[in-house]
């Protein structure tokens, strides 16, 4: 495709590097902004080069931030003790809009995968057996996703975390609320029967 | 959603005003960019910006271009007495793409659309009509979208041309090479058959 300026080139292909975002959606998406004001283009690029340069990410538990201390550890009313792990903030955010959790978060940054060439070292487990280690950590929930990654970094985790008088849960897996039995998959639908939970257990949620 | 960091929602929500990204997208898009070093998101920010800024139209065709005069309407080996008028810079694009044009262009800059509040004082018909009125224009072919606004704009343009000695004519309109007709629409085929070719012009192509 040859490009009728350079300028315009240029933005295309910066727009390009985006995953999912192919060369006619950035022309399209190129061509969008030459037909807004000019200070739109402005306040678009300013909000993702302040979002570059100034994040932080909470000592603690890694959730991104804007202080030193994300809200939820700076948060007295949280549940301290109860650290779920998950992969990323994408999950810290996903948790907090279900309104279940009173606990705080640790975010690994990944999960292993030997064929993505991410391990143990490339995560933030190191830190999360130090929080264990502080003893201030009754029990950690993994909330890592479904999958033999998943299943392996849950593993490695457990693994370490046996060295200490912590309770290690993972979340519950089974067949999602609203799904039609017959149509679950057989994995799921018998971990869900193995898991089942007292009935009464389960009016009361 | 609530977002942990308000730099992030910030950048999300510049983002998610893009056509076609929604906010799920543009959070994706927001992470990936810190997970990216700091130089790539300012390289993406500078290119929107210079283009937005620095971005000019050729004073003759108004294609989109870098100096004052687009490199097409710059090229002395192009027949600039035939026009070929489009509607945006991506048909430009499109048609540079085929090879086959040797004449030169007119953007518009959209098409004629009522419902959409867009009218012919909001388009570059006047200059077109200025380009044919200084008289070295032979002959203006109008390739806009065969939609209900096209075909409005295609009468307007004629109508405004009639007036001057030049020959004004459309696209070819028939079945796509490639395609099946039995899998043709009526209208096209329809067409197709009444501006039927001379066999022996088609096997020249």
């Amino acid at each position: 495709m040859k490009y009728p300026s350079a300028l315009l080139e240029n933005a295309v292909n910066e727009l390009a590097t985006l995953p999912g975002i192919g060369r006619k959606t950035a022309l399209r998406l190129a061509l969008y902004m030459l037909r807004r004001e000019p200070s739109y283009t402005e306040n678009f690029a300013n909000a993702l080069v302040a979002l570059r340069r100034d994040v932080k990410y909470c000592r603690t538990c890694h959730n991104i931030c804007d202080e030193e201390m994300c809200p939820i550890c700076a948060n007295p009313a949280r549940d301290h003790a109860l650290v779920c792990v998950v992969e990323n903030i994408k999950e810290v955010m996903a948790i907090e809009n279900t309104g279940q959790f009173k606990g705080v978060y640790h975010v690994l940054g990944g999960i292993i995968s030997p064929m993505d060439g991410i391990g143990p070292s490339d995560l933030q487990i190191d830190s999360l057996v130090a929080r264990v280690a502080s003893g201030d950590v009754k029990e950690v929930i993994l909330a890592l996703s479904t999958t033999m990654e998943g299943d392996t970094t849950n593993f490695f985790i457990y693994r370490k975390l046996s060295a200490y008088p912590v309770k290690v849960s993972v979340i519950a897996r089974g067949v999602s609320i609203g799904d039609e039995i017959e149509y679950a998959d057989e994995v799921t639908l018998g971990r869900s029967i193995l898991n089942r939970t007292s009935f009464n257990d389960s009016i009361k949620l």
